[in-house]
């Protein structure tokens, strides 16, 4: 794609996108009409029933201005026990129905027998471009995101990232991925819905200064903006470890121009691909091995190169979209579409 | 009542309730008939909108079995800013949405113009006394809830208590309240729903070691409880404060028998009614002169007590339900009528 | 001994002490000359070099009003590298130097070619009774705990514990252990410096309301004491499930009475025995089968039972002890003398 | 200075360094002779005693591979009480002897009836250059380092500065400062000691992978640096204020390059100079208008660019340091000095 930079020195899996972690999954539902510019993704961890197989998982919160629910169980047990749901913000609630009544159809006795199952759905404020107040995502909107799972990823103004805006230009879902040293894979998924535009930095170049100099920006307030980053991993690592290279995130949305706007809920969550934990403690624990400690810099640099990355793939990837009040976003690759290099953001 | 001690030496306010910090009130919403035996409580802080007027608070997770939704932005800015809802663990979202709704009646812009609202539901898995996977909750059942807020705080088996079981009886909702010896008042309002009947400790006396050898525990399976301890306070304190003051109802906890159960959702959470954060930056913040820290072993003494006291309130106050599939639950003053003493726990 | 219960159902180790867990061993370096009543306490997890076999570990702070150090790194990676000490506040840096020094004895490259080492060293503050500007404790004391580790514990007066102060009483260091339902032990080492009089709760018994209605407190301030809990374990868990496991700590803390107050330094550590971690990755990491989440609550109820016994442990094994300006602490057992039952401490 | 970029679009203050905070000083002690390379440095908030006027302050630690003391204490309580203490991983100890020296000397009662002192200890390892092994860092270092603190910031190869390295370059203390639009000021002072050469990125541009390509990198092992990031404020903020803006250093340094390396201690610490906390609580607390949160954004996006600014002065200013076993690290200005622009770090 036109001047679209490659993050980093490491090396791209197939796809470049969060399904190079084998097994992974990434589906969409996209609710696209006037007023309502909005929708639900979906991220399977692996084909089954995370309920029985729970995925190893730990979740960083680089600023708490957000609604996600889940994160206090996934912190105190360290996995995951549903697929990864991502909506607007006041739509959580629908979502998380959806996820609980999924599970009880495949566990019947899940709140009965056997414990309350955690849904787990991260949120961006879409209430730019959509309205958000109707709370116009059901729970039907959610089984066909998890239906429309497949190793292919649709990015930019698709599913949760339809209604989304980053840097003040059209963002959305975006994807990327690393072969770390290691041999592992480090992918991720951002639903991109923060910054402002001077902020925006692409691998190094103040793009956003330079657009923000030529172009007005329609939304002068306050960052009301968010990004959840979801980061994958065929590496075996135990919850604390997941943890670690959940942080680096932060470091990959650092480099885009971020500084954690006090209003943005910038969540990352980590997992692992590389055993489940069974959920009756009669069918064993598996025996792992986790990495060694000594080799978590790999991965380190490939999840913070993949956020970086998979935030350019959303700007990229994201058209043009009018939603609410007439309000609209640009995309980025149609402000870019006369430079011949992005060293222009910086002229001499 | 019948044998019920009470806990330290601090006294209790008038009511002994959390409703004796001046301002906040507690209102119930039950649905009991058949197979549902479940509700909502509220817990309003303040008679204004905590949207515009926010109220200083944290929380502490002793244990995160939970589903329990607001925490993370609670946690990033020391304040809640809708009243303080409990259900059960399937019902979190209706009730959510039911805040949402409420907070955008009152602020049309909350989530356009002004940043969305930040719904705070805790839950308790009543499953075994009602069908949980029913999700009977709805919206309106918050908003009944909320009406009927008051000064005068009904306990027992009544709103999110009415399904609830603790220590394998009867539990649900329970308050007190204490006098520090700063002259602040420190209330708590419990949602009892834990604990295994053995581990009973009645102001010391191992009671439910003494039952547990006379009746049959009906539900002999792993702990599947929670708890949700609210503290209120007018001592003027900040977040980090708070946080401190929250830490102390586990110490109230402990001391009824809790060892913070693997399955059990143990949370708590503590705010101040001295002060209000103005929604609006223009409206300028107050200047407070805090608390200073060598008083607040008084504050953690009072919540303490008044914890361990709330939970023995719900107790007491409960009376026998029979719910779901003739799942019943005996109340504990049933069981010590014949009682003289607590002494009689430990016989010589 | 006189009226020492044993707490809870789970029977004991053969030593009844944290040495129960193979491998653990202990030591101590007493100073006790006149207004010099301090020491040295060491809790070596296993008889090999932590720096080469790291330990499983992590650590909860009940309150952070403490100078204990390593707990940063301890928390990030999860494992611990050096033996466990324990002394007074003022002392802390002088056995952090034993710890590098001993390290690299044996390590020549740490901190050179090899990563630094890690100390570990907790503390509670002995100054009532021991002159602690003095900052009399040098590496040597810590070099002689170290040699003195065996599996015999001594208790009480000695080593850490030779100045310590619990409940106005004379306390210092405690240790027990149980067997856990999942046939794991579970040990606990406390060095006990925390409360005050009133407090003072034996098995339920409030016998520091009775004495303290008998005999003046000498020290009517606020409490300046803290406690460090220590808790081992054979059972094969991760930090995370480690981390859970040492918050238990506080239910057994909070059951003889603290409210985790203010000024003290309440901190829990829990490590494993169960596998260690490598120092070099080329030695290959172990695979392990760690402990499912199921049966937590037996390790929970075990630890939160033996760090109540050890607390007690501590004020049953005490000496008394006179110290700096003639200061001096009475023993526990010299007042329960004429006791014939813990029950005479609640008058009918 | 050659080449010097401007971080962002906000103002320095007067010195462009961390004493732009009014009341803030600092003081360096240089050891540099042969193998010894190091030294102590020292930031006070404010001309007083710390112990007696505590400072609001927060940390967050990015990466915990770090023997950093005190964080404990200053998590809890949300104060330092002594001046910040900058030296090697292995001198520690020593400083923090120093620092409860001064603090008994002015205040006799510290932990007699006193509580004992918090000292507050950075560390970052700087055995590459210097002896570290040697524990050469003696108390009346920190004293000297204390004694010459000013207005006047020496930066570079400087007191704990003297034997850090950066990107594989000579690293050490730097220090900056902005103005926010809230007209308050946010300084920083690090003492930057992380990262790998090709890792490095001066405003955006490559500049370390042009360098790796034509220098061999004289330290091709692991990390294993560290970085330490202090921020001042004028602006009136309490502890979880502060925490927020702390984090927001990991911003800053990200954008040079750095993931937050896995062998690397990454601790940030913002205080605040708006007010202090008495000691004794009979003197009263402080009535205190916190900055309204929606003003923080302003706050973040100066303490991300002036740890940036920072870490580039601590470049600038670094001279060429030989040491331990003939260990040299080069200059970056030494290594720019044909460059005509920094744009030539991408080549086209």
């Amino acid at each position: 794609m036109h001047l679209l930079p490659h993050i980093g020195s490491l090396a791209a899996g197939a796809r470049n996108a969060i399904t190079d972690v084998a097994g992974v999954t990434v589906g969409h539902c996209t609710v696209a009409h006037g007023e309502l510019q909005t929708g639900v993704s979906v991220v399977r961890p692996h084909g089954g029933d995370p309920y029985r197989d729970k995925v190893p998982a730990a979740a960083v919160v680089l600023n708490g201005f957000g609604k996600s629910v889940g994160l206090v169980q996934v912190e105190e047990l360290g996995v995951l026990e549903t697929p990864i749901a991502l909506t607007n913000t006041y739509s959580v609630s629908a979502v998380a129905q959806a996820q609980i009544r999924q599970c009880i159809a495949a566990n019947p006795e899940a709140g009965r027998g056997l414990p309350t199952v955690n849904p787990l759905v991260f949120e961006c404020n879409d209430g730019f471009l959509s309205d958000i107040q109707r709370m116009a995502i059901t729970p039907q909107h959610y089984v066909d995101a998890h239906a429309a799972c497949g190793a292919e990823v649709e990015q930019g103004a698709v599913g949760a990232g339809r209604g989304m805006s980053c840097f003040g230009l059209k963002g959305g879902i975006g994807s990327a991925s690393r072969r770390a040293a290691t041999g592992h894979t480090v992918g991720a998924l951002v639903l991109a819905n923060f910054g402002k535009l001077p902020q925006l930095t692409v691998d190094g170049h103040p793009v956003g200064r330079r657009l923000a100099a030529r172009i007005a920006e329609r939304d002068a307030g306050p960052e009301r903006g968010s990004i959840i980053l979801l980061l994958a991993t065929d590496a075996p690592l135990d919850a604390r470890q997941l943890r670690r290279v959940a942080l680096r995130a932060g470091a990959g949305l650092a480099r885009t121009g971020s500084v954690f706007g006090h209003g943005s809920g910038d969540i990352a969550l980590a997992f692992s691909s590389a055993y489940t934990v069974p959920h009756l403690a009669q069918r064993g624990m598996p025996a792992v091995a986790m990495l060694h400690e000594d080799s978590m810099d790999h991965l380190f640099q490939a999840a913070a190169d993949c956020c970086e990355q998979s935030i350019l793939h959303a700007l990229w990837h994201a058209r043009p979209v009018t939603g609410r009040d007439g309000h609209g976003r640009e995309a980025l690759p149609d402000l870019l579409a006369g430079w011949t290099t992005l060293a222009e953001a910086r002229p001499a």
